[in-house]
């Protein structure tokens, strides 16, 4: 495998999105043949998955369900595209990957973490990222960006807020566990700060 | 869980649906609380899985996200139906359960039976059924009842030929591991010899 997979991590409104985004520009100028991938989705088949994922009727999904669709499509992605692409020496963005299962289906609905795990070496073929950057941010923060105000939080507001605790201090874990592949980034900086911070650790950490 | 869950499996053509129907006749005509539910489906999403599983288009599918959607369907079949009707007391027919998971993803695509089994175990909460039927049948004979005539097989349908006699004889070593749940049926009998083979052992090994 000559290829890079680059992965971004953290929860809604941290940011990263923007970021995968601007490094898959800086990428596409320099004229390095990069793929963008958001999760889930990234095929035909993943996108239909994502369909029935956030389908807003589907209230009553179970939390199993909800795990083994978001592997699903995750499957899908790396068969089809992700793989090839890293095996013609491409450089694949990932807007979230298998950490995401960890932090959100592991530590935010609390299933068991050791089936999590070989559930994603299953659906991933054993690849890991390159480097993956998480953006950190505190849920309260979050949540004030996404409601765009300071005002206090409701009932349901604050169930959410547990869980992305959950989410954000399982993120952290995971993180602080495999150093050399995680570069942890303080969400709450300005997205120039950021983004210069990511193009200079891509630069000096792998080589293209 | 004071309720009783039947599961039928088998190859297709081996008659396993026409006997699980005519099971749960049997039952809903002397006044049994009894559900009848298909795999993949039973619930609206699982009804969804399975649209994107059986949709003609996605022949590039790969089987990992294959098992993955099975999964995620009997997944949703089990938490939002099965659960709560085993616990109201009722009895509860699967056509297809786990069993065709080991079968086919495992014994046919020859995915790793390991992570089947524990995939099986997360999916179903543990749950396993009271009784199963394996109605089993050569897969030649199988092929010949679908095509209606006794031609010689073409390309496509010798390969699909061997994979079936992969998922026959992985059905096989499953029925022999658990031969308390497990009666296995010789598929080739009429219609009405099954029938009463099975009413007789459901009587007799089951109290209502």
């Amino acid at each position: 495998m000559t290829g890079t997979l680059i992965s971004f991590e953290g929860i809604d409104f941290s940011g990263k999105t923007i970021q995968a985004s601007l490094l898959n520009e800086r990428f596409k100028a320099q004229g390095t043949n990069v793929l963008f991938l958001r999760e889930p989705g990234g095929t035909e088949i993943s996108e239909n998955i994502r369909n029935v994922l956030l389908n807003d009727k589907y209230h009553k999904m179970d939390a199993t369900t909800e795990v083994l669709l978001y592997s699903a499509a995750r499957a899908q992605m790396v068969a089809e595209k992700v793989m090839s692409h890293l095996k013609s020496g491409g450089v694949v963005i990932c807007d979230r990957f298998y950490d995401s299962t960890t932090a959100y289906q592991g530590y935010g609905r609390q299933i068991n973490l050791d089936f999590i795990q070989r559930l994603n070496e299953f659906v991933t073929q054993g690849l890991k990222p390159n480097l993956t950057f998480l953006l950190d941010l505190d849920p309260v923060d979050a949540l004030h960006r996404k409601n765009k105000n300071n005002e206090s939080l409701d009932r349901l507001e604050q169930e959410d807020l547990k869980f992305h605790q959950r989410v954000r201090e399982g993120y952290l874990k995971i993180a602080h566990a495999e150093p050399n592949r995680f570069m942890i980034i303080n969400g709450s900086s300005s997205i120039e700060c950021i983004q210069r911070e990511i193009f200079e650790h891509v630069n000096s950490n792998l080589k293209f």
